[in-house]
């Protein structure tokens, strides 16, 4: 961490910082330029608050040189991290697709379109059960109704289950739940990541709409310092000015993020981009630029249903995406 | 709402859309053009959910006339709302100071901070006790004991007090609370919005970091929808690719909310901006475009506190700033 | 297109407007609802100036539901474009890689650059000659120096040859460039594209640093409508508040774009990210969602120049792109 | 300027870098810490290439300290720069308003404009001549007829003359234009702002749609490094993600750039908003936190032309807008 000091600012001034500094346990290298005094601070700078130095009358700037995450860098855990979801292997190599709908409708519903994706290569099965949704008018999903419906799917078809928390409240009903999402509106928030760090269940965590990467790790740190290292992250597209898409999907995430991280990244195209024809050729691509897996939204009956979205591929889409999804893993490898 | 039909649909597809949408109780008006069909949906569209719409296969695109919140829309309500904090009015007129520490530390610092902003002519206490941090390793807050001290503060100064809300669990704490802050990062915690919902108490609802005016709408309807109706709403700067301030006001957002809804509107140039210098020059460019109040960081004890923030006025510069604010607010009358 | 008329105004007003527009040779559908009245446009809707017409006091809002673009939507030119670069064909399953330095620096440099692209198997070669710099203090480019050395280049190795034009009163210098790049920062300037309209070269037209694609394509139909439709359009990152990567790169563009046009997309992996790490990851992502071709930065003494770019491959970086390249494109066939 | 150095980089590749770096004129202190070596690189770093040194191998970060703008940065000129457009006075106090219509249509609408503004106090007459439309069907200006109707309004009211350029090669036209207007979308077209440098014109530089403030002042210096300084800023919104107003009008920027630089600085509240009830507000607001000037828009005959902006004021409003204002400048002194 480097801290430049303002211009003018007394040596005796300068001293007791440096003296509050070497108290945090940080060694100190100072630089005294023609205008400018820099501070650089050495040891572990992860537990000093930058905005608590950025305050200080006497500091200019500054600048953090490494990283403020460190369960999820990279660099304190070279090997990519491999997360186990009742039985799926994703990261290190382990690429899954997370398919299903959007919400969870009915019993008839979730079966078929289980055992539908699963034939086509699908090894988790998802289904909206609790819905953040915009307007308080709008369907909220069927609750803990639905997860009791996901159960079923489970059982009948052996995949593992993956749906969205609201509330740390709703924690007990999730015990049957393989693999907990945390949406794109609550990745800042903070009580329930810590909630979830107090558990060992895997957690998909979406990245905020409008959060930089650096943030979206330091809410993977919420959890990890907790103590649950089983974390999956998801890009899901980033908030632009761009309309013509719903969102922007960020790939270059994806290596930069398995740069930074040894945390398994995966891709939602379907949310992205919402648009189900876009659905195909941005799976590819995110395979393409090395994501650990894909989640796609797939409905069963898009004739009939109102709520089948228009980001939804019909299973027989979803297999011709499958198809040529996995002609990219084999060039990958 | 307009539903505008795709190139080449046959009718009577069109129809089963027409009798759905009527059985929903509107009335449909049909326009048939020579490359389009356009669908004039007249009724209640509020409880429409246009993603469900918009899904279906025959439907180009769907655009709202009417916006989707009802509560808040001052369509409905023509009149201001003149919101009641613990005895002090904010909207209609009421022109309100919010000022106080970014974080509770001590009771002194607490109580001689009260004393000093309510000389300089603020009418309500802040101080954050439940602290969202983007690191898991920076100060949280002193939490419980926080509140407690905004309570002394209270008893010694007569102030209502305004505090931040993480967690629904926590709302029986929050009992001597006049008004409770839901954070920017939580504007869409829906399931914290609904349980404030079932309060009576004045929520200071911020805007989300990257949230549209209308989301922010929707949010302030969540907490109406469900009974409470005391909401003021407060604009705290927007994510844009600017990095000299630390986010970038929106202050067209204020006579533009009061144009769409009739709930108090405030402004916080504070964490806006990020630097004590820009508090001056933005609290008094809110006031000049209609703002109802401000929320302003005032600390005590700049020149010792490590948590003094770049964004924090001392007691006399936040003196400087109600005397020039009072002069615009006469201009205004 | 669809014009929303205000509530409450009268009859005689819109019947004005009505006859208006029907002078202007469109038929109008007029829609009573109950609050709204809406006026439906039938017709060639391209050459009506929206803003003027959302302008009237009695217009609440305009939306098109045609494009504003003509020459260059597919819908009036189903077949994909193909356009032909000095004898390389780029477009309609015709994948071409442009390659090449960031600056022209010397005939030494460019000419083995351009060799060693070739044999890896770019078709085209890039060279900086004028250069727009933030900071008129950094280097501007080998300027008409920098002409002449691509053309030795081009006579060494047959490559065509791809450089940026900055300003119309140089074009009589680009008698021998074979694509005309219109830079990020260039595509609305729209003095520069008339008259590149008015020549047959092919354009290279960038993306603007914060343009929607409904902008970039109405910049392509500024050359298009004076008469030169040889167009290809290269995505190349747009800005966010993402901090990570230099610019966020729009991989969703490339198969919106190839819905909404005929002309060819490549995409810049390069300038997108900033960092050569990124750039293998994200051409391979690009060619997987179906770019028509790549442009990507190469130079030949990382290790001694100075100028030697973050974003740039060194020849033996960009052989081994080019070899993952051409798996991902033979898997696209 | 700091230079962070990776990790394991070798002594002797530093040394040469520390080398190269002293060739520039820059003295070099090097901080050695446990991780990191950090150079601090005193001098007149402004004509150091940032993106150059940091494509080095070797360097992990460069960060300047000092801005990269000389000529229009306050640290090297404290006192408010001035500028005299055809005797009117804008910056150090002196508040001026710039009002007129979108484009010059007719002499009679030109001049009764001028008469009208003039009374309610403008000081400044702007028109569009040549218009930048992001259509190349909409309607493009009078072009030089339009400058020739200015001019006409000039000799009859006295008030000097605003309006845009789109080409440098238009510059002799402009030679009775008081005040040369840069569009937001030629701000970095730099060829054009070269040609002005070499001019003695006020140049009225509007910031890009996407710029930061640091790159605007950079377009200033390209101005300015060409021998002009008669440059005026002007804030007319950036594109955000919200979509209530067309752009969002960012006020901290006025008294950013009063710290930062010595050039005025005005507010185009009618481009930013695209509304003409939120004209009045932003005006005030602007007005309030220290503006020099305004930039408003006026329509004389709103009930019948076509092209009567929705956020064009009729110069009844604009009058009434006046009227408030100059009790806020009061206020501001």
């Amino acid at each position: 961490m480097i801290a430049i000091i303002k211009q003018g600012v007394q040596k005796n001034q300068i001293d007791t910082l440096v003296q509050w500094l070497e108290n945090q346990n940080l060694t100190v290298h100072i630089s005294n330029g023609e205008f400018t005094t820099i501070l650089g601070l050495v040891g572990d700078t992860t537990k000093i608050d930058i905005e608590l130095l950025e305050n200080l009358d006497i500091v200019e700037k500054v600048k953090r040189i490494s990283e403020p995450y460190k369960s999820a860098n990279r660099k304190f855990h070279p090997q990519d991290s491999i997360i186990d979801v009742g039985g799926v292997k994703i990261g290190g190599g382990n690429f899954a697709v997370i398919a299903g709908p959007c919400s969870v409708e009915s019993e008839e519903q979730i079966v078929e379109i289980a055992k539908k994706v699963k034939e086509s290569g699908a090894t988790l099965l998802r289904g909206g059960a609790f819905k953040p949704r915009t307007s308080p008018y709008d369907f909220q999903g069927l609750k803990a109704d639905g997860l009791e419906l996901l159960k079923i799917a489970k059982q009948e078809t052996g995949m593992p289950i993956v749906t969205e928390i609201m509330n740390a409240n709703h924690l007990e009903l999730f015990d049957d739940v393989d693999l907990i999402q945390v949406g794109a509106r609550n990745m800042q928030n903070f009580d329930l990541l810590k909630e979830l760090g107090k558990t060992k269940k895997p957690i998909l965590l979406k990245r905020g709409l409008a959060n930089t990467m650096k943030e979206w790790l330091m809410s993977a740190e919420y959890i990890m310092s907790g103590g649950n290292e089983n974390i999956i992250l998801c890009e899901r597209g980033i908030r632009t000015f761009e309309t013509y898409t719903r969102n922007t999907l960020d790939l270059s995430a994806v290596p930069m993020l398995k740069e930074l991280s040894h945390l398994p990244v995966i891709v939602d195209p379907s949310h992205a981009t919402g648009i189900s024809r876009m659905v195909k050729p941005m799976a590819l691509a995110a395979t393409a630029c090395g994501t650990d897996g894909l989640m796609i939204e797939v409905h069963n009956n898009p004739q009939k249903a109102l709520c089948d979205g228009a980001q939804s591929l019909t299973p027989d889409e979803f297999s011709d995406v499958m198809n040529s999804v996995s002609k990219i893993v084999e060039v990958m490898k």
